[in-house]
């Protein structure tokens, strides 16, 4: 395979390859079990040094770049990465043990991010601008001019998820909104598909230097332990951070980032059991259909997503049992699937287990035929026991889920209310559950970032009006999302400029040049031209 | 006076008024060190829980109310302030000693501001109402209709601050962005005026009732001792906190919000000493009108702003000469005033004696002949000993300043480089120290909130464009303002809405309404209507 054949394993230092020196490290195909080929190097501190430095040094030039210049490099970043062509592709199904077709899907879906994010710095709403002209006739004071823009945080450190090799790792939605924004990016690269990360990391690079950008806007560094994550957390040169994994990892990062001489925003996108609520009118009329659809999002992809629906909430009754019948026929046919590391199924295996010393078992999907293969499990419980046990509530990444039988809707809404913060709640329901519906969704809205009628929560579009974030833990900043166009206001903050000459004001803040954004003149939203 | 008859001391728990049962205080008038009528009730762990019990209680209901609701809602706060009338105004001088045109002049700002948030409301931009409509036809996948509004994030606690006994008070601009966005308030009275506290609490309370609201939309607890604000910030209804104080307490606060099971944002605004650059050219040009203007803003209100030019940096020469010549002047000819309270004052004598062990000492205001108050002071430093001392950077509340002799503009940027976050950061230039100017702004970008040419910082307008907010340790959130109206962005939170039936949609977001209101459909920006 041409892509084994080209990696080497170094680490990307701005423009430079580079041996790390530190513990290498390899990738293990899941689907086997075994080590591939190459090693990886692994960053120490004098890399971790470098890149940071390297990126502090080009945040001037990378931010002071026009629109149409940033809009450019990342469309030359998706460009790069398509030119990768079935390298890549065969490169991170080896690593990832996911399906050619669903990385092909991922591919599309981390290209189609980047030419979003340059849409959205062509447009230019992301700065913000506003002027409150003078008025230096006011009494009893005059007014002064005041313009604000939105202005980047600085050098942001991504680390990227497992579980999306493409579009949540080196060139994701993190780095493309951080870079978006103008913020240079040092990526973590998750370790377990090190040869994915190498050749997209070497695709920004490329485009970095043809797009006459400094080296610094892009560094790329791996190894395995804990030590580079938090080393690259606490350097001060760092601004601001984006991780997606566990809840663990999110919360370790947030506290280093807290204890920092200068602390700085960790936007943790962590851990989140997805509830669904079986509305009754729905659960009466398509009960079967309902248990069907149900099994078939919650083992997709071996159920890797961080909005896999693990929790069901209905009311016991004919539809009820309708579902669990149903679901449990669709989970004993669901064939096991690989997972997308060793780690990540021994702890499937330590969930289930768990969870089975605290709910009472349905079914399991298919026995596994190699390595490393989910096999899905459902189980079922009372509310009382979900709303006492808090094992019962914790996140089990993979293909397990939990129905919770609920006398009615009122202990339907003591099980929402008894939850933590999630990305996702999804609704099944009828038009006659339209009333029951409205009178939950202000509890609903407290509990998640994004509310859904009828459809499952797998499946996240990148798109304006998305939000896949939450209330803690399922992030750790509900102010944000992760995913869609607004996830660029995480790496701005305001700058007010009072009574400048015109000369010496920003470009788009200029009298010449003002008119030709969206800007608020004193509060009122005025369209460009 | 009829400030005094009226005053209870007691807490506001909603509706009712009540004692706390802690220890009880008083408020000490700063200009004669006496204790003033009557006893304050201090909050315990009980009044704590039932502020905040209501405030959750009345979250959902006044989350729910209309734009025009809680616009008129700010609207009868501000009148039930103005009706206070002459004794908030005698009571707010007796507690904190600023002069009764300051106290005024706050009383109108503090209004105003309820007023424009008022309008905030009613223009609906905050909402930040998204669109992408469903494509049933889209290739490979079917994008499903989605739609985006923010919502408020829950119960807000508000530390009013000592030096704007109004305006960043009981009523200011925490307590009026907090429920402009939809957030119920409780706040801690500021113990120094805690007289003018319950005035302007019972205000609010009143205009609850009058709207209609639920009555734990606002409570106000009041004590000493830091067991208050630390129990009010751990308690799990809180979601988010207003802050405007000392460094130490916001580090404190924000501290305590990290621990917490569900971390929360703490806005805390805490410590700037805001640098005046003075410019070549302008130096040489006018240096003597300079060092005139500095001292009268320096010295305004005994120094007691958060944007109190703490800081000047200039390159030697003779326009700095005549520069420290008239400033020297102007301030022995500056008045002792009397400070906010006596531990201000003592804080602010400890920070002169700090500072004359590490700097020179140019000169003195004018001798105090009364208790507690503020003796300006100015000193001089070299470069090289401001960048390797640390305590000089340190903020002394009040009228003390330090002037920074550089050798060059060179060594301006680098005094400039080995300073914290800032609030603001002022260039006093003209035309020919432009280009000067405009090569150090991405600097001064990177260190404050706002930059202004020409004026001096103190002096803070509530309008759309101001940011008064900036880098750590200014702030703790360096993404946010307090003033203005873009401070209700900190309490807001988004949420997306996937496939939702119309009939259950939130209000704004329904198909016959939201063409009412700006919003990005596809990610295009449309007017209402």
């Amino acid at each position: 395979m041409d892509s084994m054949i080209d990696l080497t394993g170094e680490l990307l230092i701005g423009a430079r390859r580079q041996d790390g020196g530190q513990k290498r490290f390899q990738a293990i195909n899941p689907a086997t079990g075994k080590a591939i080929e190459p090693f990886f190097s692994g960053a120490g501190a004098a890399e971790i040094d470098q890149a940071c430095a390297l990126a502090a040094q080009a945040f001037a030039a990378y931010r002071a770049t026009s629109s149409a210049t940033r809009a450019k490099f990342l469309e030359a970043i998706a460009a790069r990465i398509e030119e990768i062509g079935d390298a890549l592709i065969a490169r991170a199904v080896l690593e990832t043990g996911l399906p050619k077709a669903r990385i092909e899907g991922e591919r599309a879906r981390t290209v189609g991010q980047l030419r979003l994010f340059a849409g959205v710095v062509r447009e230019g709403g992301w700065m913000g601008l506003r002027v409150d002209p003078a008025l230096p006739d006011r009494k009893p004071l005059p007014r002064p001019d005041l313009r604000l823009r939105k202005i980047p945080l600085g050098p942001v450190a991504v680390f990227g998820a497992s579980n999306f090799p493409l579009a949540f790792s080196v060139a994701g939605g993190d780095t493309a909104s951080a870079l978006a924004a103008g913020c240079p990016v040092v990526v973590k690269a998750h370790p377990a598909h090190p040869g994915t990360c190498e050749l997209v990391g070497r695709a920004i690079a490329a485009a970095v230097a043809e797009s006459g950008l400094p080296e610094g806007v892009f560094s790329l560094l791996s190894g395995i332990g804990n030590e580079l994550g938090a080393a690259l957390v606490s350097d001060p040169r760092i601004k601001a951070v984006g991780f997606t994994g566990s809840r663990a990892g999110g919360l370790a990062l947030a506290a280093l980032a807290a204890k920092r001489a200068e602390p700085i925003p960790v936007y943790a996108e962590m851990s989140s059991i997805n509830p669904v609520l079986l509305m009754p009118a729905a659960l009466a009329a398509r009960g079967e259909k309902l248990g069907e659809s149900f099994v078939a999002s919650l083992t997709l992809g071996a159920g890797q997503f961080c909005t896999n629906p693990g929790l069901v909430i209905a009311a016991r009754g004919p539809g009820f049992d309708a579902f669990m019948q149903k679901a449990s026929e669709a989970l004993a046919a669901a064939p096991a699937s690989t997972m997308l590391h060793p780690g990540i199924f021994k702890a499937y295996q330590a969930g289930v287990e768990r969870l089975a010393s605290h709910a009472k078992l349905v079914g399991r999907g298919r026995k596994a035929d190699g390595p490393n293969q989910c096999q899905s499990a459902l189980f079922v419980t009372d509310a009382q026991d979900f709303i006492a046990d808090e094992t019962l509530s914790g996140e089990v990444f993979g293909a397990s889920g939990l129905v919770v039988g609920c006398a009615d809707l009122q202990e339907m809404e003591a099980v929402i209310t008894s939850l933590e913060g999630q990305l996702t709640i999804t609704l099944q329901m009828d038009a006659a559950d339209n009333a029951a519906a409205t009178a939950l969704l202000p509890l609903l809205e407290q509990k998640a970032g994004r509310i859904l009628a009828n459809g499952w929560p797998t499946g996240v579009e990148v798109s304006h009006a998305m939000v896949h974030g939450g209330p803690f833990p399922s992030t750790s900043d509900s102010r944000s999302t992760s995913v869609g166009t607004l996830a660029i206001e995480r790496f701005l903050r305001p700058v007010c400029y009072q009574n400048f000459p015109d000369a010496v004001l920003p470009d788009e803040l200029r009298e010449q040049k003002i008119g030709q954004s969206w800007r608020r003149v004193d509060g009122e939203m005025r369209a460009p031209g």
